[in-house]
């Protein structure tokens, strides 16, 4: 008696069998989930919390809000009235998929149009770990200087959107010194259809062409 | 014949066995080196470059850098003239000790009173990486508020000193939402003992207690 063995097909990595599922249970659901990474301080939560208030009407959200320490983020988030589930990793520097996994099971997915996964303050690591995500979202605050695609490219080339927060900061006549033109250009370099939106989460300013975008996106998967 | 084994011993790492080389040949020198920390976009290098510029005639400073990818922060250190190696980690999130012990080695560590070695923007995962340093400087800005000691305690923990920098982005009327005072109280939970320099690179306010506690920390270390 022989055996075959299927040397063609690839072992997946827990990581990725987790992601697998994510992504059947959401593509199964017609729902859009995006992966939102940034460095620490960029203003994810911020950007979170007044998309849902401002679209509220037209888009149910849910938020995985994913921190190293503390529920500080999901507290900001909750007191929107979105659905929330809070993951802390306990020093681990990005989420998994297992662990969004077990969140999605805590979130009324059925009642949603889309999720965010907010992943821990990190612009490196989370960019290695697919959670079954419909899309990743980068963040860039303009204080964080222009150099950053260069510097940083995996997360740029693998992002649907680029969102440079904290465009206020431009006109305010402080001493920020970001090139937004410098920032799209390398962007694009590395990740051609990348849509990019000049945002303040702050004072709303951009924030209209995001919302579009995120509608259209919720449609588009929807009427599939 | 029987051999001995020392089961009191703990194992080294690899990390662990470089890190505690280049403490020894550090120590020998009776040379500091500090080992700088932040997130991306922090302003490292504009604070590294402007320390070395300031204090040139009183401290003769070396650098080592490390990027995932890119020498555009070594370009802007070697504008000053300082000496300084380039380490590019080719995606990895921290600096090894390893790497810093080759970059050591290209340095003229004889000629120098104080090395700084600029680890890859990350708040989480150099924390946990000693690299056989004197010490950890942790950088936060004021754009990227004030809840981050609590939401990425390790850093804050282990660092001798804390620069808030930017701090000339709170007095520019921009909508800057940063607790200085919330800042101080939550690192001194973590850490009694931690310095704390608020400070703008941009503007130079604040810089001269942090150049003087330079100086003490150089010639105490020397003057052993």
């Amino acid at each position: 008696m022989s055996r075959k063995i299927d040397v063609g097909k690839r072992i997946l990595s827990a990581n990725e069998r987790y992601a697998l599922k994510n992504s059947q249970l959401l593509g199964e659901q017609k729902k859009l989930c995006l992966n939102m990474i940034s460095s620490p301080g960029s203003g994810k939560t911020t950007i979170l919390a007044r998309t849902i208030r401002d679209v509220k009407d037209k888009i149910k959200i849910g938020v995985i809000e994913g921190d190293i320490q503390t529920d500080l983020d999901a507290e900001r988030i909750k007191a929107t009235e979105a659905p929330v589930v809070q993951i802390e990793t306990g020093g681990s520097c990005h989420l998994s998929a297992a662990q969004v996994s077990g969140a999605l099971e805590k979130l009324p997915v059925g009642d949603l149009d889309l999720i965010f996964i907010e992943n821990v303050g990190n612009l490196v690591c989370p960019s290695a770990f697919e959670l079954g995500e419909s899309g990743k979202i980068v963040v860039l605050s303009a204080t964080e200087g222009d150099d950053k695609p260069v510097k940083y490219p995996a997360i740029f080339a693998k992002s649907k959107v680029l969102l440079i927060n904290k465009i206020d900061l431009l006109e305010a006549g402080a001493q920020v010194d970001f090139d937004v033109e410098r920032v799209r250009a390398d962007a694009r370099k590395l990740n051609k259809g990348i849509e990019i939106f000049p945002i303040s989460a702050q004072t709303g300013e951009g924030m209209n062409r995001w919302y579009d975008w995120l509608a259209e996106s919720t449609k588009n998967l929807q009427g599939d």
